[in-house]
């Protein structure tokens, strides 16, 4: 049998078990999607989440010269040492999980010491400024998206959870959203980290001035290189890998979804494998998610990334698989299912 | 200093520490508003959750031999012995986040084997049928009230979350809310355990007779008494008790919510120590969030009660706690805020 068969005759096995389950039919919700999700992903009625890895990619854009962040490039390494020192976001909600956390130096513009947790696969010290060339060349695109992989095949378990960091990287996503979707670049363009009006129309023009320098490329590998990060491409990378090998990935927000978008231009059927751990508050997100015909399992307005949409929605996956193997069945439980 | 100065003080050092942690500014979106909540429930700038007290309050009602659920009433017996051998999907949920489970035996039709887990309070053996008078009178009403506040003193912890059962018990809700809040019938009543059109058109015309049989009935304890359920009502007191004495109220789904909306009439400022933890399946849910000014946590279209709701929400609350406690602050990590 290929996957694709064993697949399909895995998924009503895997609903009949959901539909005996001692609830109303479909009660659960998401979480049911969610299971029959999983069992498919990892191709057993009773999936099971093993060794968690929360990886995130971090790197400079040479964009964030042209002013459209409301945080200087500098944050990027100062976040990098925070995450790897416990103390951001994504640092407390992976303890709180359980997640181990990776990250992966893609392209800091600085030196990062080595240390427990760092992967240090930096590509250069930031990409080049898109609105004056190409923000990668295409080796440096094609070292990327093989180090994403390589660094998913060096990490033990059966699911990959994704986050970010990289000051200027929203405009990025913005970009890779507006070429390859064909979606309005107003509607794929919001305030970052934070940014007032003004910043945002500041940041609107620098990104059309960037997509008309680069009027002619299309195709989502020349778009990655041109317009991409070294943060997104190895993500893009990473989660073709854990596509390819079976894996859960867990989807961050707008700018993971970034990634994803570009992934499945390349490597149609990832989608299958990843679950979108929430809507962010980033405006573009909900349109890429629609876009995707993906929806996220939180809505809380969070607008951090790092991975921490991903972190706070891990619970949600570990529920759906325990209802699969723990719950009782009418059957079992001896419940009445009908008026007698 | 009265304990509304005592928060009035908190509120702002609380909101300083959020927005000095290393994130930008609001960038958790619902969950720093959670945490700004728990810190003001418990009264400190580190709220810590101790030994959560998952409770499910179950009952039969009188109103469900006119044909108002999908089910019969043995069901709530049988889910109470599901609950209590662990294999109902609360059961589950709790046993994942390390949540006490308590059953309270508050008016199930059918006597229940006393047991590790079971609360014995039972009021009666189910409720009158509302359709041909009173479901309850107004010393059982009391009694539950009563009931219900005195379970809350018996349990540990600072955190209830409230779960329950009781087949027929979405129309007690419908009719709570329909003649407490004035929202037409119509938008309150929904297919509960999985009605199918007619049983839905069925039911309304069930709820249109009892609304026209008590037509007089308007203060929220004589509504409690006439339309509600016993579980209805020892939630109702329990959510008073959690709420004066500093306990941070976890809500379930449309029926749990019923009895925040009673008890919230009964003593205004309930709603302070209320956590949503989610907007169900049953259309009136969103409404009736809404009346009370309410979010939930979670979106996930669940409609299965039992405090699932509440549980899977749970790690949220956790989360919003450890933010508070163990996230870096600008200062402490040496990050920059703002453009040099």
């Amino acid at each position: 049998m290929t996957l694709h068969e064993k697949r399909a005759a895995l998924k009503p096995r895997l609903q009949a078990l959901l539909d005996g389950k001692t609830k109303p039919l479909g009660s659960l919700g998401q979480i049911e999607a969610l299971a029959l999700q999983l069992g498919l992903i990892l191709g057993t009625e009773r999936p099971r989440l093993e060794a968690p890895q929360m990886v995130v990619f971090a790197a400079d854009h040479g964009l964030a010269a042209q002013g459209v962040s409301a945080y200087p490039s500098d944050v990027t390494w100062q976040m990098v040492e925070n995450f790897l020192a416990g103390g951001a976001a994504v640092s407390v909600l992976a303890r709180q999980h359980g997640l181990a956390l990776s990250v992966v130096d893609a392209g800091v513009a600085r030196d990062i010491a080595p240390r427990a947790g760092l992967i240090q696969r930096k590509i250069a010290w930031g990409t080049a400024d898109a609105s004056l060339g190409p923000a990668m060349t295409s080796a440096q695109c094609e070292a990327a998206l093989q180090a994403g992989a390589e660094v998913v095949r060096g990490l033990p378990g059966n699911a990959l959870l994704l986050g970010e960091m990289g000051i200027g990287n929203t405009s990025s996503a913005s970009l890779l959203m507006t070429r390859l979707t064909g979606t309005p670049l107003a509607q794929c363009v919001g305030r970052g980290t934070g940014l007032d009006d003004a910043g945002v129309l500041r940041k609107t023009r620098v990104l059309e001035a960037v997509l008309q320098r680069h009027a002619e490329v299309h195709g989502p590998l020349d778009v990655l290189a041109t317009m991409g990060g070294f943060e997104i491409a190895m993500m893009c990378g990473a989660v073709m890998e854990a596509a390819r090998t079976g894996r859960v990935v867990v989807v961050d927000g707008f700018i993971t979804t970034s990634a994803v978008l570009v992934a499945q231009r390349l490597q149609p059927g990832v989608l299958d494998a990843c679950v979108f751990a929430h809507q962010s508050g980033e405006p573009g997100h909900a349109l890429l998610l629609q876009h995707l015909g993906a929806q996220g399992l939180l809505n809380l307005g969070l607008r951090l990334g790092e991975g921490s949409g991903a972190a706070l929605a891990w619970p949600l996956l570990v529920s759906a698989c325990r209802i699969l193997e723990e719950m009782a069945s009418f059957e079992s439980a001896e419940v009445s299912t009908q008026m007698p």
